[in-house]
């Protein structure tokens, strides 16, 4: 039987429909919520709305905005002529993180799939070919190291090359720290391939 | 640099606050938001509210209920005579997950701690004994196998004892299906002490 009342019920089941959030989190997540002061706890669902709300692509580079443009590509400090191609915001925040990076973005929102029927013309390439129109020295293929991240980056490649854009792809191999003994064949092959002189 | 705007940046601090929510989850968290469906995102922020708002105590037993009494102590099916007492409404519902306890409960919302400062008066225990004035016929204590739980219950049964009342207390020992190899000095002696005739 329910041992709380509905409302609480309700709450509880919410929370668990998010990702990463299974029964005991969105129980514990939920108790939180109700003894949390209840002007904290309206600031918290006013907050979520108006972050759905208000946000938005970035017309430049599709990242996440709540402006026209993302703080990165409005920023006249960055390398405008450096695009990194990346598969989502996400994966955008983690190189921002490195805070070494000094170009901007284009966030393709997904990867080509022939398996999830997801075509070139289902991500933002038509926008990426747009922006390749101006003047850019660099394009760096920064989507994931799995089968739909390296046929976008191939597809990409080809379709870039003729325009005489010089077109790079991150390195894959063995990751920092990562001890031999864990890591998968096809990484430590992909490490010898990549080798590079001491 | 802040690779978001003000909005999503905003969210992102609000679920980092929330308990368990690290600030990997967090950003996982907040860009599933971005991207559910607007009118899912109000009613997700309109239940936060309104679970928070609706929710207070039972009054008989301080469970959290958006009613007068919870469904346990409304429910005339249950033996009102026989008491839980638990520091928790998580405590109550992992034992009303058993879904074999017929009785109701007490919750305590808290134990007795003379490291924290928690004295008797702090927790639920006058209103409890203001319940043992009606007919009760055992007082079961099923607060945390902690320091704080013993004394707890150390104090609630010298408290009781006099009244004539049978007072109890859930066993303590090695949980089912637990290794003995992985459990604690403390945990095996209880166990050997509290052992049973097969």
């Amino acid at each position: 039987m329910d041992a709380y009342s509905g409302q609480i019920s309700r709450l509880i089941a919410e929370l668990s429909k998010l990702p990463g959030i299974g029964a005991k989190s969105a129980q514990r997540l939920a108790f939180h919520i109700i003894n949390m002061p209840e002007d904290q706890v309206e600031s918290l669902a006013e907050t979520i709305v108006t972050a759905r709300k208000k946000t938005h692509y970035c017309k430049s580079c599709f990242n996440l905005t709540d402006a026209d443009l993302c703080p990165i590509c409005a920023d006249s400090g960055r390398d405008h002529n450096t695009i990194m191609v990346v598969e989502t915001p996400r994966d955008l925040a983690a190189y921002e993180k490195t805070q070494k990076y000094t170009g901007v973005y284009h966030v393709l929102h997904g990867a080509i799939s022939p398996m999830l029927g997801i075509g070139p013309s289902d991500i933002r390439l038509k926008e990426l070919m747009v922006r390749l129109q101006e003047d850019v020295s660099e394009l760096i293929i920064a989507t994931n190291s799995t089968l739909e991240g390296e046929t976008t980056a191939m597809y990409i490649s080809k379709l870039v090359k003729p325009t005489g854009i010089k077109v790079t792809r991150i390195a894959s191999g063995v990751p920092v720290g990562g001890d031999l003994e864990y890591i998968d064949e096809v990484t430590l092959l992909r490490a010898l391939d990549g080798r590079v002189e001491l």
